[in-house]
């Protein structure tokens, strides 16, 4: 019930009100409409350890010595209270909480240089904030490109217990798929920042809930003959067991850095019914694409011949593979769990393929009886140019050809606090980044003829409570026919899908098409190559958000950009987020 | 003549006014008595790069894009202002000046949770600091593992102009050994905390002025065949031109993180003419054995055939060598520097044998007409038990069986802020380390019967103006018939070496051997396997200061004590030190 009750708190009057409030007020809030809602208490410590994932030795981000970390259960309503303790010898940290809006808390939100200093080592940062809607969410870290370290896990926020959901299972999974390197992320950065460029290649490994299984035969280390080895256990495929007629939800999510992703399981259907903790009208998959940044509850029913087990698969799309198929089994009890499947896995769909991509994408509805309309119209249009660019020999992706740098000083600290607002211009770029891109002229269908950009930490100011359309316009990269699936992952709200297409968006005619009766709420969604995606929002959060490429190192390379609203609403800052850039004088212990 | 101003301003009366003066008047007091001194500004920065030091291809942290670091060129009396900018993207830094000794500015030591919180990526710290002694010192990094990572540099101080040296030579070179892993330092450390213990294993190479050879036959890497590739520029050998009949004066130091090294250049003597920035009473070894944290100046004739090259080589000693020799030339001019002598390398002396170490340790006097004799009593005596131990399986160094762990709020900023004070026993232990072990009845000669290890941040508060004897005392390890050489280095201070010795040290029968007339003055001191080493220090320099093993992971895993002196002398801190732990508050803009 806390959900309604924030979103009728959203009207202008009350608004000031409700977000100049405490948290303990939100607290308060919780406790008087719902006495079921708890406070969920988790202390977690992240460090260092030798993992072997897929088999090959390497050094792995753990949330308590595991990766994926732990699965945050909880139901709707609840508080969250993570208490991180940076155990990394000399790395600093940050966590965000993907999907969760941070409503009230935006100081939670986890994304380093926007709403925090990085945590330091020795250092313990608590993270709270309500889940207030029930779904399936992820959790990661933001700072850096330590993501893809291995810290990653999942968030199921289920149903108030005695509210039925509009579908039936008897169990419910979760399934992580990330790509998997076995150079540094170190390396990987240091890569993308050196002249010449070095790119650390395809991923070696795909992992399906952290395990996979890279061929150790390719390697030869006579100095370490154990670095990689096939019988670890750590790396045996991931089993989900069933029950023969049984009926699973699973929750699949994509925490990628790098690839898209189709997923099968064997011989059986999957009924998506959820995408980014909202209901779809569902529909039917033997290939569900996802993109790094979503999540999907599908339904499978255990129905076809128990005496065996069946392939579960993932396969890289929209890039060439290098990457084998990542396996897990699906396993009718009482088969023996490991027992192989008799059958050759699947490749899964031709990678180069689109068209059942943007087939699926369309496709995702929000499920009768669980819309919630958008606004009829918006008070704003920004369209965003996804581009490549080349800077005497340096790389960089940007938008509306201006590639994003973070400022030192987190943009959440330096807009609220009044010592600092006289700095504001010294902290980060003044002015408004670009609303748009000359779409007349461009050529979406080439490389770009001036490739070369501009570096900026600017920010996009918007008008509280405003309607906003953004427009995610794809192009050719710095490679002749060639157009990369860019997943964009919005902070601190969903956002609903008016429409794909392919080719150059028209403003004046593609708005024509939006999808404004039953378009589906979501927190990432792909611009597919090529083509373009439109999303509206209100901007009624108030905080400092960042919208970005989930692809981790087109981020770090300036893929992203960050939106204002209603800071004058937010309260009072934690000093806990402070501490650097210009932020050091302001804590009061 | 500062150092001279200096010393005499460290009668107590004098001293507090001394030291609660600012920076400023420091420039004051050298522009007065000395005006050539100068101010030397640099500007640094620090990231990772990809480079090839010994061939193979590897993250290397640099200084302005060099490994080893720009040589700092100075002459006595100057200031020195390193503006030290992070540019690494997750990792904090701190930079140590090893062997200054920061009379009048203890916060700008550069050891990470003893003078000052690490610098995070982004900042810019500035380090100011005098250079009261002319002599040959290093930098290096001072946080977690770092140091092996290849942060590090020579200090030259000259004398002043006009001032003649009680030697002469016609050059003046640097060259710094290190040791070097083809694994990260972030897997050296991992390994190192777990369970099991996984030893990163002996350096893959040995570095003569950041270059060392690595055999590339024994790399197979099909991903990523130019890994390692003899022919790269970068990792030709270091090459040392001489003109036939000159005289070099070669400042030669060592940052490795493991190996203790003998250095020769084939068919020269070297003349031991400098040791830690004092002059040494001169004498002659073919081989100069070297520890970390140590550094020599050896004056070199050309005066050899100059029709060929000849090999300079470093070796390991003291560990069973698993690391093939370093390699450099010494060039006769005008042969091709990159001709190759036409002679075998020596693989060195015989790595287990300790009495030509004892030898050269027991050799080193310092130079008539130089000699500062140390106080003829001391006030106290601290023994201190090198011991290895294991607790449950983890490997821990120890002295007497404390091991060390440092705090996140660094002990400078701890006792000197009032804030702070009533807090001490939450940020750092209380009480007292042990001043002595059970010395009649403990075992040196044997693994310990009793393994296990206190863990402890307290420190040792000295009387200030005292004056302090330090007896390190070696022992078995947890290998049977195993004694590991320590090179301990003291910041703050230079201390006086009074004796080495084989087997226990006997309070009561040692010190009458004791070398009071020409003791050498030394930051960094060995100790010998199964023996013993007796040094003497004034308290006189108000601050907080390591004194610890300066084997990268020795320290980390505890070898390391903590001393305070007059901390209450200890000017206004810098707010740059300040911002972890319990310091976030107390920053001041």
């Amino acid at each position: 019930m806390v959900k309604k009750l924030i979103i009728k708190s959203t009207t202008f009057g009350s608004f000031i009100l409700h977000y100049s409030i405490t948290l303990l007020i939100i607290f308060g809030l919780i406790s008087s409409s719902k006495v079921e809602a708890k406070t969920r208490h988790l202390k977690w410590e992240v460090k260092y350890e030798f993992k072997s994932p897929d088999c090959y030795k390497k050094l792995v981000m753990t949330v308590n010595g595991m990766s994926p970390g732990p699965t945050i259960m909880a139901e709707k309503g609840d508080m969250i209270v993570v208490e991180v303790t940076n155990g990394l010898l000399t790395e600093n940290l940050a966590i965000h909480w993907h999907g969760i809006r941070q409503i009230g808390t935006p100081w939670a939100d986890g994304s380093e240089g926007v709403t925090q200093c990085p945590i330091v080592p020795g250092d313990t940062f608590v993270y709270l904030f309500a889940v207030d809607q029930p779904g399936t969410f992820m959790y990661h870290a933001h700072y850096g490109m330590q993501r893809e370290a291995g810290l990653n896990g999942m968030i199921h926020v289920s149903h108030p217990k005695g509210q039925p959901e509009p579908f039936t299972y008897d169990f419910d999974h979760s399934i992580l798929l990330t790509d998997w390197w076995h150079k540094s992320t170190y390396e990987a950065a240091t890569g993308l920042s050196s002249l010449p460029f070095v790119f650390v290649g395809e991923p070696q490994s795909l992992l399906i809930q952290g395990r996979g299984q890279f061929n150790c035969s390719l390697v030869n280390s006579p100095s370490d003959p154990d670095i990689c080895n096939a019988t670890r256990p750590d790396c045996s495929p991931f089993v989900l067991t069933v029950v023969p007629g049984k009926t699973y939800r699973l929750r699949i999510g994509s925490l990628t850095a790098l690839s898209a992703l189709s997923f099968a399981i064997e011989g059986h259907n999957m009924t998506v019914v959820e995408t980014d903790g909202h209901y779809v009208e569902s529909f039917d998959v033997q290939n569900l694409f996802i993109y790094s940044g979503e999540t999907y509850s599908v339904l499978v029913k255990a129905n076809q011949d128990p005496s065996r087990n069946y392939w579960a698969t993932t396969n890289v799309v929209s890039r060439k593979p290098k990457t084998p198929t990542g396996l897990a089994i699906f396993n009718y009890s009482p088969n023996p769990p490991l027992q192989t499947p008799p059958t050759i896995p699947t490749s899964g769909p031709a990678w180069n393929d689109s068209v059942p991509r943007m087939a699926q994408s369309q496709a995702i509805r929000a499920r009768k009886g669980f819309i919630e309309p958008p606004p009829a119209t918006s008070d704003k249009l920004i369209m965003l140019l996804n581009a490549q660019n080349n800077n005497s020999g340096h790389i960089y992706w940007s938008v509306n050809n201006m590639s994003f740098t973070l400022p030192t000083t987190p943009y959440l600290v330096a807009l609220k606090e009044g010592k600092l607002r006289g700095e504001l211009g010294r902290i980060f770029d003044h002015g408004a980044p670009p609303d748009g891109y000359d779409w007349v002229n461009y050529d979406i269908y080439n490389p770009p003829v001036y490739p070369s950009v501009t570096f900026s930490n600017a920010i996009y100011r918007l008008k509280f409570d405003t309607t906003i359309d953004i427009v995610l316009q794809n192009a050719n990269s710095l490679t002749k026919n060639n157009s990369e699936t860019h997943p964009w992952h919005l902070h601190g709200h969903d956002f609903w899908v008016l429409g794909y297409g392919n080719g150059k968006f028209d403003p004046f005619k593609d708005p024509s098409k939006y999808n404004l009766v039953d378009p589906i709420l979501k927190n990432t969604v792909p611009v597919h190559p090529f083509g373009w995606t439109a999303i509206r929002f209100k901007a009624n959060n108030p905080g400092v958000w960042l919208f970005h490429c989930h692809i981790e190192s087109h981020f770090y390379m300036g893929m992203g950009i960050v939106f204002e609203e209603g800071v004058e609403f937010v309260g009072k800052l934690p000093s806990s987020i402070m501490g650097c850039g210009e932020t050091k004088g302001l804590i009061n212990p």
